[in-house]
């Protein structure tokens, strides 16, 4: 804050504020770049008193945001907030009670501070990652012909749900949606959509346009899990690929080479490494086995990124892609996704998240490859 | 349009993309106050083809913006804009695209426009209904002493999902999370949160402030489930109460006096009559029955209405309570839910949907009393 010049962050995101303060209770954290921090609370009161260390108060509503400016003593001139998450509406509000600041964007910072996580942080995830394990490994028990994608997708989300899956996973930013899992089997998996991602699936209608269909699974073809577990605001962000049966050809190539990918990556990467170098490692393995036209994504549906930082949402920093300019750090966690689709098939891949540490990569979850019903 | 001088309508969130155009792909709909509606498609192209009727243009990304307003002819000096939804990063952005044009609040008329159904939507909305039907007739089979709530929550979901429940429920604005069920036992009833909801419940961490917990269901308490299905981006949003044993004392009282308001709404409401009256004669009952001070929350989580609109989304128009100035019309479509929440027992309460016509009104489920296992 100090370096931008800004006085006074005003936080109001329900991300956000979980970071900064430990509570979603609807509010506005002031953070002074000298002083304490204040969350001003309109509801509920109790529940955040009983969540956050932080001072709270008591507020009635957005109209008492000027009064509560000057009562408190925060003065300055320049005030950041959320550019990228607050509507215009309520933005053209919020600056008639800051009459007297200019309002400056303060989301890259919120970004670049939460893309390198605590050890606490870090646990939350690895207990996210526990579900992922467990949820994976019940597939073989549910996996059947003739199971349609969308049964198998309420059943694995059902077991999630009672081993403590918080329930929604968050996705920052607008349009964006996101769902615990997609079971995505044989051309599914070619469908593409309107998300900045490989695989998005038919859906059940084009008001969602991506997710499980009513597909029924059937022998011999790629099923793909993309599935994401939530524990205590944080998020994993993983993919496997079952088959009954055998995955024949380019299928069955493509998912030994996004395995190869993992590992090679695991050779290399650690803290101080490019991001775009995993990128173009994994793009060149990729072109080496004649895979190319089909890495992460056909024709438009092609993403520029092999990889993304996930916490308390699952698109976070880094992007393992084009646009990313600064190094790897200790504390970042990223998903790394090597996934192939191709038009008349169906996809393959395999999605594992990762622990940036100074000597290497750290796994989330448990994986073997066994689990993988070849 | 025509009535507030806007020349342009620029359109882009996704919900509102799919009610005008049938497609959710990302890009920008326009529509002139004269002439034909063109929609520009960033991705995926070939899929709002297949999804909407209207002329898709494929365009490489937002940069492209300024050329395309002069080369397809729109011209004028006012663009309607949704500011509920649009963060000021992007508007910020789309502004300088639009140089010289004034940019305007659209979000109003676009709310007005939708809080009427044609029969296509609510045909649809009644399919959804048929999932929430089917899910909650099954919860007998599953309702047991020591089931966790978060248990029941996964079971019904997958129920659901499998009945073709579309995979999330969507609810528009800012900080706005909506789950697709909430399970909530005994006291779990009465903890409220930062949502404008009578019932909020612990949910498994601060993280997420609301939903189904850990807690095993008792013999002798309320079980509220708070359930609701989308098909075809259509939703419906239901609850009922159940108990294993029997209601005791003021509970039993509140569960009875919930179903006799609703009996009420039901037999003066229809097209012409004002919510606030509903909202107020649901009062006015309350405190006939000594019950006031514990309908639709407690203390500070008390909420000022007894029903909202639903259709694409959860929170549509009319509001069913203070603030809400327009009178019914047949087409609408609401939900009424009149709750009691008492701070030591728990809550109670059924929430029903409707359909406004002009000479009563329609019920979007099948609902009878005896689902309750009173």
């Amino acid at each position: 804050m100090a370096k931008k010049e800004i006085d006074l962050a005003f936080v109001i995101q329900n991300v956000d504020l979980f970071y900064f303060s430990g509570s979603i209770q609807r509010g506005y954290l002031f953070v002074p770049s000298e002083g304490e921090a204040v969350f001003f609370v309109e509801k509920n009161y109790q529940r955040a008193v009983g969540e956050t260390p932080l001072k709270c108060i008591q507020t009635p509503s957005l109209k008492a945001l000027p009064n509560l400016i000057g009562e408190h003593g925060f003065h300055g001139s320049s005030v950041g907030m959320e550019f990228d998450v607050i509507p215009v509406a309520m933005f053209n509000r919020l600056k008639t009670f800051f009459k007297h600041w200019e309002t400056v964007d303060l989301s890259r910072e919120i970004k670049k501070i939460r893309s390198v996580k605590s050890e606490f942080e870090i646990s939350q995830i690895k207990k996210a990652g526990r579900i992922v394990t467990q949820v994976f490994s019940e597939v073989k028990n549910h996996l059947r012909e003739g199971v349609t994608e969308l049964e198998l997708d309420g059943i694995l989300t059902s077991i999630g749900r009672a081993l403590g899956h918080q329930g929604l996973l968050r996705m920052r930013g607008f349009n964006h949606e996101m769902m615990n899992i997609h079971v995505l089997s044989g051309t599914s998996g070619s469908v593409v959509s309107y998300s900045d991602t490989p695989l998005a699936g038919h859906g059940l209608s084009p008001a969602i346009a991506q997710g499980s269909s009513i597909r029924m699974i059937e022998r011999d073809q790629p099923v793909v899990i993309d599935y994401g577990a939530g524990y205590n605001g944080y998020v994993t962000d993983e993919t496997r690929t079952f088959v009954i049966g055998r995955l024949k050809g380019p299928l069955e190539k493509a998912c030994r080479v996004s395995l190869e990918i993992l590992e090679e990556v695991e050779s290399f990467a650690k803290a101080g490494v490019q991001p775009l170098d995993i990128y173009e490692r994994a793009q060149e393995r990729a072109r080496m086995e004649g895979l190319s036209p089909y890495f992460m994504g056909i024709d438009e549906g092609q993403v520029s990124f092999v990889g993304h930082g996930l916490g308390l949402e699952i698109n976070e920093w880094p992007i393992l892609g084009k646009g990313e300019k600064r190094a790897l750090q200790s504390g970042m966690v990223f998903a790394l996704e090597p996934k192939f689709v191709f038009p008349e098939l169906g996809a393959v891949g395999i999605e594992l998240d990762y622990i940036v540490r100074e000597s290497g990569l750290e796994r989330v979850t448990q994986f073997s490859k066994d689990v993988i019903t070849l």
